[in-house]
């Protein structure tokens, strides 16, 4: 009966330190602000397109705001990272730039979409067929955007007119066209290390041909590029070219700013880049509140 | 009956358009990495202490590794930011650094905790009872981070050695001051914006004193400021005043970088901060690989 006893006492010891290991430590879900991910059929594109959409969180005093969008190419990559940032430099303690909208759009055919040309040539202007076969399909993918995805995104979140295309890479190179092609959709550009190279540097030609000297483009345009191949490569040479291209033009009303990151790589400079990206396009926001 | 038809036929077409639509778009919720949000009692600081952790995606080849961790001051502020880093930066696709885990930590009492001295003194040196009462627990509150926090981390989640402190503002206070006296608890340290100011930059005197010239430090040490007041600044001088010290003390062993940010607020710096600091710890990561 003793042994029972203290078998007890020591049994009911455990129980003890069990419940208390199980107050001192809870586990749960940590909960990141919602975003949702939104399936439409697009006629356009023949195909079913899957964009992400985070919407600022709204309080009782902004319940009739509206805000300003930004298309995000390469959704897959760099959503969650500008739906952070657009969150945070938005707070109330930082306010560097207003609560924003961000759309990100998923890829099917990226080659397709984001190319302007049909170009089999790659970097170096040689034929490489497997890689961009069924490049040039940038004009279709702009339209997708102006006719498709933006009434849908109009129609069912509190946008502004105010609205920002985003790219990097082949994105990149899609910006700057809608930016030569289609100004009027977009009131700010990204263009992150853009694929300046496509076939034999075509968009630099465009942008050479299109932009004539001394007219008016009521537009923010922000390009940069990082360490890709160091200060001889092509992606910096054309990069520079294009700074050239647009100081060149004296565009009346085009606010531009050019980046260079020599210790960032083609894929670590979107982090950094976006971020100046966003910073530079509000920058006078704060002025004006 | 024709117009009953024609009803139903009208009810048809109506049915075929809302079937239409609701195939058009669907609506799902958009899924981030998961992470926890972790409570433990602390008997050193005598209360309930919120922790949010974020552990690296892992796949069948990774089932046996361990991570480094990052203990991150001002959870509530940095940690999606960081958990976002973390996961981007070490995507196979980008490998800028190892997967690693995040470990954000809530303030209770952020002034107890992340002050080095009991003090009243605001920046400008004069007294300020009110702010900072019961100032001076950071000795207390890294206690409870070595004793009772890292314990309860290393016990549940897949850790290596290898730990990274990292702070702004006060935090930044706190991570150098963790530096000076227990710098053995981390491999590397941050501190983004450090209130050097505090108590008549009572840690730019301990700097000094503390650290014997030519003696060995094997940290990583990253430190920094913004705009905060212009190139005249307090936060500007004294970082100025940390980063002579260090020149002057020649430690066998300690990597430092510090980045001044003139574009930046003392909000928008860590954004671009803790990324650079990233960069900076992991520069050699992919060289041993």
């Amino acid at each position: 009966m003793k042994l029972l006893t203290c078998s007890f006492r020591w049994l009911t010891s455990l129980f003890l330190v069990v419940a208390f290991q199980a107050h001192s430590q809870s586990t749960q879900t940590y909960t990141y602000p919602p975003s949702e991910v939104v399936t439409i059929h697009s006629k356009v594109l023949n195909e079913e397109r899957k964009v992400y959409v985070h919407c600022p969180k709204v309080d009782s005093a902004d319940v009739n705001k509206r805000f300003p969008v930004v298309y995000l190419m390469d959704g897959d990559n760099h959503f969650a990272l500008l739906a952070q940032y657009a969150d945070y430099l938005s707070r109330p303690d930082v306010l560097a730039m207003p609560k924003i909208i961000i759309i990100g759009i998923s890829n099917t055919k990226r080659t397709r979409d984001l190319t302007p040309t049909n170009s089999l040539l790659n970097y170096e202007g040689k034929p490489d067929s497997s890689s961009y076969k069924g490049s040039g399909g940038n004009e279709n993918f702009l339209q997708f955007i102006a006719t498709e995805l933006m009434p849908m995104i109009n129609k069912n979140y509190k946008t502004e007119p105010y609205k920002i295309f985003a790219g990097h890479s082949f994105g990149g190179l899609s910006s700057l066209n809608c930016l030569l092609t289609h100004p009027d959709l977009f009131d700010a550009y990204i263009a992150v290390s853009p694929s300046l190279w496509w076939n034999n540097e075509y968009l630099l030609r465009m942008t050479d041909e299109k932009l004539k000297t001394g007219s008016a483009l009521n537009k923010m345009f922000f390009y940069s590029d990082g360490n890709e191949g160091g200060s001889n490569s092509f992606f910096h040479k054309n990069l520079l070219k294009l700074d050239a291209t647009l100081a060149k033009k004296k565009l009346k009303g085009l606010d531009y700013l050019y980046k260079h990151y020599p210790t960032e790589t083609h894929m670590t400079e979107p982090v950094v880049a976006y971020f100046d990206a966003l910073r530079f396009i509000f920058k006078d926001w704060g002025k004006h509140r």
